[in-house]
C-alpha cells in the first residue's frame, strides 16, 4: 500500500549492527542509507552503501529519517542529540547511554517532536518496553524484579551445575564469548544496574538517579554458598529490582537466594526474566533471549517497524511510547532497606560461637530463622549458616560489624533473601 | 494535554465488565457513557449511568467512539458488526466470537477505518497480542505453543500434587469457581481452541478455520497417567499450539506430556503461559494471570488507553493492529501429523503381551523408545507404558486398532509427548 521507504542511518556495524542489517532484508519499505563504522576497511558478512567513519555525518543526513543507534557506550551522546535536533527518530540499544544521559535524550526528543525507541536496551529480544507502556498501560506497579544480565546468569548456572568455583566458570563464559575479556561491566552488575534504570523509570514514571543505585556483583560467591542456598531450598541469582517502599522507590543489583518455588530460580544460562507485579494486572512474567545477535536484531527492527508503521503521520507518532515525566524518584538509601539475610560464618571455635551469635543478633534486632552448622572444614573451623527474618540493612551491618570483632569469628558472605 | 474525553460505551457488566468500570475510575480522559446488561434490576458493584438492556443502542449511540465488548458468546455479532458499520472502534475479550467469527469482523472494521483490539481474548492480562504486532513484528514464527486455559491447568495441577482423580478435581475447581457448573468449554478444550485460533492467525498471519483445529480434552487423563509421567521426567498438560508445517500450519488443543526441562511444565494453577519461537528472536515466553476481574480488565483498558492515546489522529490509527490478510491457511489434517506416543496399555495375561506390542509396532512403522511394565493391577492385569519415537498418527491409531483386537489387551490412554 506504501510506496514511501523509511530511511534510516546505523551508527556501528559490530554483531548486533550487522543482525540488523541482515534482518531488514525482507523488509522492502526500509532502506539503510549510510552506515558509520569505527573503521571502514574492516571485512563483514553484510554489504552496506555510503559506508562513513564519521557518525556525525548519520545525525546531520537530511536524507535519513530514523537513526539506529547499536554502538553503545556514552561517548555517543552528542552525536544523537545532534541527530534528535535534526529531526530524526531514535531506534538504540544502548543501555548505558540511556541509563545516564536518558533524562536529557527525552527531554530533547520531546522538544523535537520525535521518539527514542530502546526495545533492545533491555532483555534483548524480549518484549518489554512497548508492553509495559502499551497493554499494561493500565496498571500500578508493585515492584519489577529479574534475570537481566545473560553473562552472570550462566556463571551461576554452572557454578551450581557443576559446582565449580566462580574463576572457573568466568573462564568458561569467556571461551565461549559470553564474558568480555575485562568482564566487570557483567560480574560487577553494571550491566544489569543500567537496565533497572531503564524499566524503573517507565514502570514508575520517574527518573532514576543510576548512581544512587546499589549494586553488588556475583564475585564474591561461592560454589559453598550454591550448594548450601540448594539444600535450604533456594537458587542464587543476580537480581537487578525496584520496589515501591513507603517514601519512594527501592531500586538495586545485588546477588540473592531466590526460593524454588519462585519462577525465577528456573531461569538457566543465558536466559533473561522479568517479573511485574501490579494492580489490575498481579504478576507477569517475560522470558528469554537477553542479548546475541538475532535477538536484539529482532526488538531493534520491531521498533523501525513500528516508526515505519506510524512515519507517514507526521507530527505526535507512537505517542505511548513519549516519556512525559521529569520529575526524579526518591531512591531508598540501601541501608534503610529491609531484607532476609543469608548469612557464612566461619569459626574457629564453635564452642560459644552459636552464643555469641544469639547475642550479636538479639543486640540488633535480627531475629534469626534458622541456623545450620555445617560440620568441620578439615582446619578445625565450621562454617555456620544464619537465615534471619526481615532485618533492616543497618542493623544487620551493625550485627556483623559486632561479629567480625570476635577473635574466632569470620563472616564470609552475607547474601539478600528475595 | 489533551481535554477532549474518549467516550466508551460497555457491553457486559459482568466479572470482567465490572472489572473494567474499576480500573478506568482514575482515567478522566475516559467517559463511559452507557453500558447495556442483560438485567437492569441485578446488584452490581459499580454504578454506570445510562444502562440499557438493547446493547443495540450501544452500537447505533452517536456519542459512544469505541464500544468495549465484554459479554462474551457469538450472540452478539450482529451488534459487533452494527458497531463497525457505525465506525466505532472495538475493544473486545470475546474469544469464541473472534475464532469463528474474525474474518467477517476484521474484513468490516478495515472497510469502515476502524481497529478491533483484543488482548484480552487470549491468556487475560498477559500482553501477547500487541507485542506479537509490534515488537515482534520482524520475525518469522516457527510455533506458539503453551497452557492457555487456567480451569484445565488448575485441575492437572491439583492432580498431580494431591494424587486426586479428575472427577475430585474439577469438583474442586467447581467449588473454588474456576470451573463453570457445564465445565466442557474448558475441560474439553474449546476454551484453549478459540485462544489458539486467534494466536495462529496473527503468528501466521493466515486466517484459520476453527473446526478444522483437532480438540481433546483432560477428561481422560487419569491419576495414574499423571503419576507415571512424572517418574518418566514428565508433567501432563493441556497444550494449544500451531506449528509450521511442511504444507501449510498444523494447530491443535490436546493434553501433551511436557518434559520436566521444559519451561511449560513449570506453570501451575490457573497460571497461563505462552512460548513463542522464531527468527531472529528465538524463544521467548510470556507467563501470568489467564483470567480473573482485574488481570483480564488490564488487558481491556491497556486497549482502551491505546485508543485514547492515538484516537484523535482520526484516520489510520494503530496500523499495526490492522488485519490485513484474508488467505486461509492449509491447516494439516491430525492424521498427517508426526509425534511422540505415550500408551498406557492394560494387559489381562501379561505372557506375550509384549511380544504382541512389539509386532504391532513393527507392522505400523513405530519405534519403541521405552517400554514400562508397573507391576500387578490386583486383579490379574498388569498396566504397561509404551513411550514411542516419531510416529505418523494414523500409523500410531493403526497399530491401536491392531492390539485392540486382540483379547487379552486394552489400550487405556494414547498421550502425545510434546
Amino acid at each position: 500500500m506504501e510506496n514511501k521507504k523509511l530511511k534510516i542511518g546505523i551508527i556501528g556495524l559490530g554483531t548486533v549492527g550487522c543482525g540488523v542489517v541482515k534482518v531488514l532484508e525482507k523488509f522492502n519499505d526500509i532502506e539503510i542509507v549510510s552506515a558509520s563504522v569505527k573503521n571502514l576497511n574492516k571485512k563483514r558478512d553484510v554489504e552496506v552503501q555510503n559506508l562513513t567513519s564519521d557518525s556525525m555525518e548519520i545525525a546531520t543526513n537530511s536524507n535519513i529519517d530514523v537513526v539506529v543507534e547499536v554502538a553503545g557506550g556514552c561517548g555517543i551522546l552528542e552525536v544523537l542529540k545532534t541527530a534528535i535536533k535534526n529531526k530524526k527518530h531514535i531506534v538504540t540499544a544502548n543501555k548505558e547511554l540511556l541509563a545516564r544521559h536518558g533524562a536529557e535524550l527525552f527531554d530533547l526528543a520531546r522538544e523535537n517532536g520525535v521518539v527514542i525507541l530502546y526495545e533492545a536496551a533491555v532483555a534483548g529480544g524480549i518484549p518489554l518496553i512497548l508492553p509495559i507502556k502499551t497493554s499494561l498501560a493500565a496498571n500500578d506497579f508493585k515492584s519489577v524484579a529479574g534475570i537481566l544480565n545473560g553473562t552472570t546468569n550462566y556463571i551461576l548456572t554452572k557454578m551450581e551445575e557443576e559446582n565449580l568455583s566462580y574463576g572457573e566458570c568466568l573462564a568458561k563464559a569467556q571461551a565461549l564469548g559470553y564474558a568480555e575479556t575485562d568482564p566487570t561491566g557483567d560480574v560487577e552488575g553494571f550491566d544489569a544496574m543500567y537496565k533497572i534504570a531503564i524499566l524503573a523509570n517507565i514502570v514508575f514514571g520517574k527518573r532514576i538517579d543510576v548512581n544512587q543505585i546499589y549494586r553488588e556483583g556475583i564475585t564474591k560467591i561461592t560454589a559453598q554458598d550454591i550448594k548450601i542456598a540448594d539444600e535450604l531450598g533456594y537458587k542464587i541469582k543476580l537480581i537487578a529490582q525496584a520496589k515501591k517502599a513507603d517514601n519512594g522507590i527501592d531500586v538495586r543489583v545485588h546477588p540473592m537466594l531466590v526460593s524454588k518455588t519462585n519462577p525465577i530460580s528456573d531461569i538457566k544460562n543465558a536466559t533473561n526474566a522479568v517479573l511485574l507485579d501490579g494492580f489490575p494486572v498481579d504478576k507477569v512474567m517475560f522470558v528469554g533471549p537477553g542479548a546475541g545477535q538475532f535477538p536484539t536484531a529482532s526488538s531493534v527492527v520491531g521498533d523501525i517497524l513500528s516508526l515505519k508503521a506510524e512515519f507517514d503521520k507526521g507530527e505526535n507518532i507512537l505517542p505511548m511510547t513519549v516519556c512525559h515525566h521529569s520529575e526524579y524518584a526518591n531512591q531508598i538509601d540501601v541501608n534503610e532497606t529491609k531484607n532476609c539475610y543469608y548469612l557464612s560464618i566461619v569459626a574457629k571455635n564453635v564452642k560459644g560461637v552459636i552464643g555469641a551469635i544469639g547475642c550479636a543478633c538479639a543486640e540488633f534486632n535480627v531475629n534469626i530463622s534458622c541456623v545450620i552448622q555445617k560440620g568441620d572444614n578439615g582446619d578445625g573451623s565450621a562454617t555456620i549458616i544464619v537465615i534471619t527474618e526481615e532485618t533492616l540493612e543497618k542493623d544487620m551491618n551493625q550485627m556483623i560489624q559486632k561479629l567480625q570483632n570476635e577473635n574466632n569469628i569470620q563472616i564470609t558472605n552475607k547474601i539478600r533473601v528475595l
